[in-house]
């Protein structure tokens, strides 16, 4: 779906999938809260159905899709937390769901979509690869596209993690999530704007995928050059979509090293005992290095996802 | 304290530490569920202050302490989460601890004694050293020794997790709990017999480190003589407290593998999204080793503790 969403949808998307996702435990951490001299309030979307805020977005499109009579399959390509969110979103519908991913997607993941029953085809890890094998499993199947973040319904359906977070946190300084394409930072924009417009709106940015700060600054769409970066979930570029509702909505987009974000993932890790993906961290990773900012502040902090497979020795 | 705790004394403890210690969740998870075939129940620990139940056994002497007139100085030694718990205890109340470690101590474990303002004596990592190293503390600080395990203040600490879980969850089947020296494990056997004797109580060892399986059998104590498992917190051999309140009272001791404890503790990161230690998981890698026993149960699963270290890539 290619219009604009408006916040009036993220409203009418939680009510949608209100019965299919989880309501996600938000986690406070006294340790984390003096290291930063803030006050934080996780919202755990690693806990999340799936292991990533992705469930929303997914089943948001499902749902919507049931309700104008399901297709026999539905189809996209993902490295990673959309596909396995929208094979368990339409495995619980009875549709299959067809994944493109790139040969390198890390094992955890293509087991995620295997575990719910979503079927993968392998292509080489290009956008061009992904795109062109995804255009032939769509045309072979007629199957319903359901992109990661560049569509209505999934912004709307991303938005609702934050709608929970200011109906039981309400008075928040800030909001912090992790921006890759942009449908997390966009839902929370428009899930932001239906009764907390006074609540400012970071996003939280990889250096080394820093397209939306980039575009931010330039005014016009720039794709990443550089996606080297371990947080794996952020890598993709802003979409004609989630661009313009972030330019319109985000006060700023602050980026973060390497360092700091491995950094605040084992602090997460350690202090919280809760297992996030880096790139869910990214946004600790920030307040943590703009302390002139945060210091002080009550702050929403969206930990995208824990689909992340550590190591032990 | 060395005569032999009875239950009424976890009910004394449990009235004593509630205002210092966390009253932690107990969650469930679906996906593990269904692996086991039964219907388990994590009572998480690894949640505790200090990222263990070794703060309850800790808070319960120091506190016992506090009525009598607190000591300048405690003392013990540990190699892991008995030493932290310990400082933290002791500084809550203005009292110095003095931890004696051996030299091959986990760095996380070292870092957080030190983080509660604990005192860190080195030794070689034997029993030896590590008794002859704290009887010199002892004698030249006029310090009062809290030792790991083999203590009635510690084993009546221990044994409120077990209370709390039985309390919010009474028709359990089993409980399981790690044996290491015992501590959990008979803390756990009195709580039980407060007001749920007939839940089957079962001990999770590993295999590499079976001195409580092996005395049990022989119906004596027969010390630990390898101890090479990645369960750190479980190399420790029963004492003469612990021992026959195990023989008393609990069901069995079942051994398990290195190899399903790392599957275990692996499990845990990845389906529940949260941290423990290997020793925190060797319950859930009993339950899954004996499905002979479990299948169909409902079972209270004690995951002691959450201080690792995962690697990242």
């Amino acid at each position: 779906m290619t219009e604009l969403p408006v916040p009036e949808d993220v409203l009418k998307a939680a009510h949608r999938i209100r019965g299919c996702i989880e309501q996600t435990s938000i986690f406070t951490c006294k340790s984390l809260n003096d290291l930063s001299g803030a006050e934080l309030f996780f919202k755990c979307e690693n806990l999340q159905k799936t292991g990533s805020f992705k469930f929303r977005g997914a089943s948001n499109a499902l749902q919507i899709l049931a309700e104008q009579g399901l297709p026999r399959a539905v189809a996209t390509h993902s490295s990673g937390n959309h596909g396995a969110a929208l094979a368990k979103a339409a495995a619980d519908r009875g549709v299959e769901a067809q994944i493109v991913m790139p040969n390198n997607a890390p094992k955890v993941k293509q087991e995620a979509v295997q575990a719910y029953d979503g079927i993968i085809t392998h292509c080489e890890p290009t956008l061009d690869a992904r795109e062109s094998t995804l255009k032939k499993i769509l045309k072979k199947l007629e199957a319903e596209e359901i992109p990661p973040y560049n569509d209505s319904r999934i912004i709307s359906g991303q938005g609702t993690a934050a709608l929970e977070l200011c109906n039981e946190i309400p008075d928040l300084d800030f909001v912090v999530t992790p921006v890759g394409g942009g449908g997390l930072l966009s839902g929370t924009a428009l899930a932001l704007q239906t009764e907390w417009p006074q609540i400012r709106l970071v996003g939280a940015e990889p250096l080394n995928a820093d397209d939306a700060k980039r575009s931010l600054d330039a005014g016009r769409l720039i794709p990443a050059t550089r996606t080297d970066t371990i947080a794996d979930g952020l890598r993709t570029s802003l979409g004609s979509l989630t661009f313009p509702l972030i330019q319109k909505y985000v006060e700023t987009i602050l980026t973060v090293s390497e360092e700091p974000i491995i950094s605040a993932t084992r602090l997460i890790w350690q202090r919280m005992k809760m297992v996030v993906e880096p790139s869910g961290a990214v946004p600790l990773a920030v307040v943590l290095n703009h302390s002139d900012i945060f210091e002080g502040k009550r702050i929403g902090v969206i930990a995208s996802g824990g689909n992340y497979d550590p190591g032990i020795r």
